[in-house]
């Protein structure tokens, strides 16, 4: 690995054989991994003689100049995030930080995110145009939220929901299944996984009416179907267009 | 591998160090892999000696029965798909057909789908709220599409397209962009990637205006910013939010 690259890596949900191939080389061969300790914890005995840097949550900005420093101290250097690293992830603020940088190159290592990783446990809700929208308002106003699940309600959307609860927003997922109510159906199928890729995983499948009133956890992602989903043995099949046999 | 289990692999972009470790473990251990020849050939040599299926474009519901023909002769089988088997993959065709084979579980492998992969590419394009939408018609009736698009646009998502272009189809992109230059700045920062995860990969930017000329091939995938996204030396920066240093 080169010393002057740093690499912005996505390990997916958590389990091991959920990374690419890539991603593991990638770690194999640094020499330093930076990241949030529960990502660091989550990597395998592989890489637990490395040196490991972390920061805790809230000094994302911190964190990003680690990298930056020890890649100038020679060092190869890689940015742990779960899921995918440009979903939600680091890749931007590495971007933004790195105009600091012009010497040092970053890389952008792609991993599963949980919208495709939870939607391969519940079957196949993403399997048509899909949105991903997040129900955190720590650094989006909740209006542009609200604007956002309208528009994926009305447009028919098939819908991933991250951080779908927290002790401070218990009742935004309810908010957000009254939007969509305004344009969906009660009967509207969905689901919703925990842990996904890690121990103790479990889906679920209801109607619309039925997740608002669930009580999910920060480590669920919530599917909602769009108006074509089926529920088929209790996992979501959304079909891929309007007529069968063809591409 | 269970025999009484069809696989339904994605396989990522194309490269092997895009699959999964999952994905590459399955693959190893199946006796029958089946998919479109274009994917087969994808696959390194050292699944070749497998036993291959493959059937033409347009006969994907026969290429399903296929896996579970030879799942019901006792073989162990996976179907692959490019990218991610759930976003515009087999995962529900196979869901469907397996109404009829209540004794073949079916278990859906993720993959690496376009929008993340592409994005890697790009910089961090969809490092917030995002919409996956298909400009192919052949399944999915046009004035859906524009309505798909449209939300999106008004929604003010990071959007990836897919299928933007084909002999058929040669100015949709251009119809996508006149609708969202309904609801977006001209300066809109844009991109697209041309063979994502396989030979000559090309990555361009360009605004929304610009994007609306383009001429794009098939193995396209085309990226149009939110309102807040940046252009950084050729890269596209989506910020995680509107405040800094909070998760």
């Amino acid at each position: 690995m080169e010393s002057n690259v740093i690499y912005v890596v996505g390990i997916g949900p958590g389990a091991e054989e959920m990374m690419t191939v890539q991603a593991q080389t990638v770690l194999d061969h640094v020499d330093t991994i930076v990241g949030y300790q529960v990502y660091l914890d989550l990597l395998g005995a592989r890489y637990q003689y490395k040196e490991l840097i972390s920061t805790p949550m809230k000094q994302e900005t911190r964190r990003c100049e680690i990298c930056f420093e020890e890649a100038e101290k020679g060092k190869s250097v890689a940015m742990i995030c779960s899921g995918d690293a440009g979903v939600y992830g680091m890749a931007c603020l590495m971007l933004e930080i790195g105009k600091s940088y012009p010497q040092i190159e970053i890389e952008v290592i792609p991993g599963i995110t949980a919208a495709t990783s939870g939607a391969a446990v519940l079957g196949a809700p993403l399997n048509h145009d899909f949105c991903v929208i997040s129900l955190s308002d720590l650094l989006t106003p909740w209006e542009l939220i609200e604007r956002r699940i309208r528009a994926a309600g009305e447009g028919d959307f098939a819908i991933a929901l991250y951080n779908p609860s927290s002790k401070k927003r218990s009742d935004y997922l309810r908010r957000a299944c009254d939007i969509l109510l305004e344009s969906r159906k009660p009967d509207n199928a969905c689901g919703y996984v925990e842990n996904i890729g890690r121990e103790g995983t479990k889906a679920y499948t209801c109607t619309l009416q039925e997740l608002r009133n669930q009580q999910v956890n920060m480590f669920t992602t919530v599917f909602i179907g769009n108006s074509q989903t089926q529920m088929i043995e209790n996992q979501l099949v959304t079909p891929r267009g309007y007529k069968t046999d063809e591409v």
